[in-house]
């Protein structure tokens, strides 16, 4: 079982977290190089996971003659460059989110590997997670029939980097770093070709001293009708609040990654050690996860990009999904800024959706508003003349 | 221990709720006459719940000779003639929410009221939950700091009523029916002094052949920076989901008060009855609450009201509150029209309130953005050049 | 709307939870004087509940001219002398749990009781709790079939005072505290005519250093076959743990009265005050309960209390009821000390309750052991052959 | 990175369920053969799971010359021919749950594999889900104290093949097939070193026409004074209950690991497929897991059998412990068929474990019963006098 062998940039929490995925349970995929600034990061991040060599040459370790895969887990304002050598190296190449910090730069790295021919990889993970693979199949296979509304709500206390906090190197601030998640796990419900038409954005900055937003809330609006809701925030206290709600026509979906699922200890102190990310208290009832890696969505994700290299096919995200998630971001800012809805602008290649739709049943003429079953069995009908536009109650016999 | 005796207008879905939270326990208070414009439905329900008596003539219900206080639960376009009726009786008068079918017409009605001075209160259930009021008072006793924003949520199948869907009767669509009880939980929540400046509504009507809004979404920003969110839906599938969410500056508040309460069933079918309001199957996993009257605030509500009158003392809730919720939905339904943020127009009686701030704390003369405890028990700080603008981290000594 | 007047004999918690029951909402019934043997402690709770009367005097107490009921919240070890006065005064007695310390001292005070004549109520609040009470209606309504198995757990860190402590005074450890409760609530699912036949119970004395026991857990075995499985204990962390689950033949019943109702708050603390009874810290993530001594029972145990005598018939929760509870105590007591099984010693009034029985279902003369649905709309059968024993599958079109 | 190539005997649910998890992500082991005794079956099984060669010769699959690993996932009654095979070839031999009918049984087989000197695995599954290992990892730090009580309950309406429902095939009902799993979990938990003392088990055969129990529920009483607590059952309704909980001197586990984890769905029907194992219902409220694989256990179990291979180590679960297990469940049958506590013979490799215990703090001669803190910062000491036993409450100054 031949597996990839890996360039890792970054040493950061997201390399961390990359890595343990990769060299987990029985991965056949390995990093072989790590590339950080600082000699010392990189050679403490190369003893913690075994990995053979480390370096502060970016184009060394880009080019390294034994690896196939470059993994970029840099910050935001270094992706473009890390793409571009990649991409003249020949190799796949993995982002981590976002991709760019405006849409003019993502729009810039998707034509950079577009032009060279090279596999891309969007590394999204929460719209890996378990529970988004499967709710999305769910969905897809009709059990909620139309989707209305997505709500996705990503909040923490905030990041643990410094850089993450300097808008000059991200692009913004939560939305940037949260917003991102939320964006395209609502797509991922409402369907990837259904168009992001425009964005009605609120942010503010309410408890650190920051120039960038420190909490947001913004609605989408697609093609179809739907509304997509995020919420993100660093001001969150109590963990990492990680929550979906969809809503459809024929049912309901609610998904919680992190705080509540199924696992709760109480602890009067005297242990020890790494509760999960971002938890705050060390003590009290507590809420781990089982497997971090897998519920936060990485396991799933590394193996869909190694296998679309192996099949020859796209993976579930994209490059150009990122893209249109920097759109979406870059009308959520210039709404916010506008104080009124923005449009999204963007190359749109998904295609048209219709609009949410049913027929109206008649009955008698008139037409059904709702129909509720009775405990003795008959129907209770809210029905609506089509001429006056009067409404009225009528019970019949059951079907 | 002397009780009231009542006068209860109306003998739809909500006079059953009233009549069944006041007969109820050990209550003092009675319901000595009721009225309904049908003599059937008016025997039926006097039957049902021992009244002595009913009527088919408002003014005589009214004005009956034994009763205090009327209480008000008749659809939305017959609020204003009953409460001029119990005005002129001088009674006190309790009345349904929403008061008005717009700001105007609820302001005639606080006139009304205040010209006679007689007792009014506004029967808005659901923030008298008794969850709503000890979260509440634990964020008045500064339990999770300052609210940053407040999520209400309402939603179920839709209303069981015709009259409810006739927007002409009620004043329009989910928002009218549902969005008063969330905006009014989000005021007592964001505090009731806190002005609200202004609203963006997106409303769809995406499931039901009506004119009205079946589904929206809205945020309302008020004076102090807090955001509150309400999300309304006569398309919800799975019953009827009340939920709200607080986040404050120190902490955070979660309540679910219908659908995941600690109360879960699994029946295979074949048992019977009633299961709980806007339940949607009556087999495989169940939700039920335990006393729903009280879970939904009736118990605590009708106490407010009684006890206020005892002891000559304003309610929590008052025809002022209704007259401010119809102000914030009127606003809403502008929003939705005007496709932008409308503001808040409403004579205003709270005050102001200051924008939520906090002092930055320095650490060698940097900003300090956030302090982490480490496993170790040293402290990370992520500090702010306050000349540059840059940011880095810094390991210290712990507390 | 006539109410009673209470006499009320003791001042601890219990006492303060019974009054504040009374004494709260709309309620009709007062107390009228309250016993207690310290002066101070009178006076404190007749002020904090607006007493008109405090007394050291335990008969002028219960000869009161001018209350018709008695409450006993006393120590166990007074229950009986209490009853007694109360009886002999002629008086309505509502007794806290347990009855008695002993199977024996409870007959006792059922006989005082039976021989005077005098209205009994046994005061077992967790019996009626909302949810307890819905769930056992809808048993009764055959919405899960026959009951086979029912766990009722309480775990708390232990008594707030000092007298529980002392098995001398209270006739054990956790078991007369707390399996007294559960005791009950198992046999409201499992049905009061289903008699119980045996007691298995293991008893450990594991981190208080006293003379009983600390935790304790037990299986009941009634006449139809059905489990009562109680655990109790007074050592568990986190809180109040009050949970019960019921299965039947076709359906499953969870309750959660305390910990996760619905109600979740994060606090970096700073705040103050009350959380819950038995909460454990006042910071980190906290699950107060709405309405207290509503969820615990105690409104709808006293509703029932007063209604039963006002209508002159028995309460759900009688004296009866309590000398059951004891002798169920008195041989989980036997059983652990004896290390085996031991036989439930009582004067059975209840009649005889079948075994859970139900008839096998044949297919082409085998005996249907399982039906499962598949995917397709076939049905899988396992089928038992009735001479030879041997199982086998087969697929059979759907119904 | 070199993986293992195997053999895999049978082709039911389980064989499913570890083919699944060993081709699933990126894993680098793989089925080179499957044995089954029906070639079609074979023939389906090889093509689902893209498996060379099937083969109805049980010898020939054992000694297939390209394997190294055979996974045995045959009924109970067929273990020990096969790890008999399997130890003659000198293969790596990792064997489903239970090892044995009976520890008599599972004895010889531990012989067997420790003469030939061949690696042997258990595969315990439930002991390896991702909350399991992090909760006995937070154990083993220190995290709730002393373990006093672990309880551990699987229910499902039943198992889906033939043979399960068979006792001479398997070796009993419920027990034998859910036992085994519950046990493991709890000495896990309890420490592998802690001997098992005595069982008390009550079974039952309440609603399928079987020979075996379909219910049973047992205590387990170790050597430190932990009770072991488990619950079996065939006849549970709503899906598959999996459920552990632990009490600890300092803290408190609960763990859902199937019907409660955070992701929840109401559809009104109309989708279709697989919701997840024993669902009993496709429509209504619906429960799936994320990545069921992980959630129960598979992956970690797998990567932990074959990473002990690499590293010459052996497994978490051995032979060793499915023979512990195995003495258990004789026990509870024989403590069942008595009606008594029955002790548990075995040959013990495990050591001695010291009783639970701790010294009593003093305050002033006096024994602290309980420390309690008061809201205004003052704590109350209940107090127990060692010359009398009196017990004693006493406010004293905060710490």
């Amino acid at each position: 079982m031949d597996g990839h062998s890996i360039t890792m940039l970054g040493t950061g929490l997201i390399g961390d977290f990359y890595t343990n995925t990769l060299h987990s349970q029985r991965g056949r995929d390995r990093v072989r190089v790590v590339y950080s600034r600082s000699p010392e990061r990189g050679a403490v991040f190369r003893d913690r996971w075994a990995i053979p060599e480390s370096t502060t040459d970016l184009a060394a370790a880009v080019n390294h003659p034994e690896t196939d895969v470059v993994v970029i887990g840099l910050p935001n304002f270094l992706h473009e460059e890390a793409i571009s050598l990649v991409a003249n190296a020949g190799k796949a190449v993995l982002c981590t989110k976002p991709l760019g910090r405006t849409a003019d730069e993502a729009r810039r790295m998707l034509e950079t590997v577009e032009r060279a021919g090279v596999f891309a990889g969007y590394l999204e993970d929460l719209c890996y997670t378990p529970k988004s693979l499967k709710a999305v199949a769910s969905v897809r296979a009709g059990a909620i029939g139309d989707v209305t509304w997505v709500r996705s709500r990503e909040a923490h206390p905030g990041p643990h980097s410094a850089w993450f906090w300097d808008g000059r190197l991200t692009g913004g601030g939560a939305i940037i770093d949260l917003g991102c998640h939320c964006i395209e796990i609502i797509r991922n419900f409402v369907g990837k070709g259904n168009r992001p038409l425009e964005v009605l954005c609120h942010t503010d900055t309410l408890v650190h001293p920051i120039a960038d937003e420190d909490n947001a809330v913004a609605l989408i609006r697609f093609e179809s009708g739907a509304i997509g809701q995020f919420e993100v925030s660093w001001t969150f206290r109590g963990g990492m609040d990680l929550r979906d709600e969809v809503a459809g026509t024929h049912g309901t979906i609610w998904m919680n990654h992190f705080l509540r699922t199924g696992f709760e200890m109480f602890t009067a102190g005297g242990g020890s050690g790494y509760v999960a990310e971002k938890a705050e208290t060390s003590a009290g009832w507590l809420f781990p996860v089982g497997d971090e890696v897998s519920e936060l969505g990485y396991v799933d994700m590394f193996s869909d990009m190694f296998r679309a290299m192996d099949e020859g096919r796209e993976p579930q995200e994209t490059f150009y999904d990122g893209y249109v998630v920097n759109a979406i971001m870059d009308a959520a800012y210039r709404s916010a800024k506008a104080h009124a809805w923005a449009p999204v602008e963007l190359d749109w290649r998904g295609g048209e959706t219709p609009r949410i739709a049913s027929t109206p049943v008649r009955y008698e003429g008139q037409i059904v508003i709702k129909r509720e079953v009775l405990p003795d069995g008959r129907q209770k009908l809210i029905l609506k003349d089509p001429a006056t536009g009067d409404f009225s109650d009528r019970v019949v016999a059951g079907s």
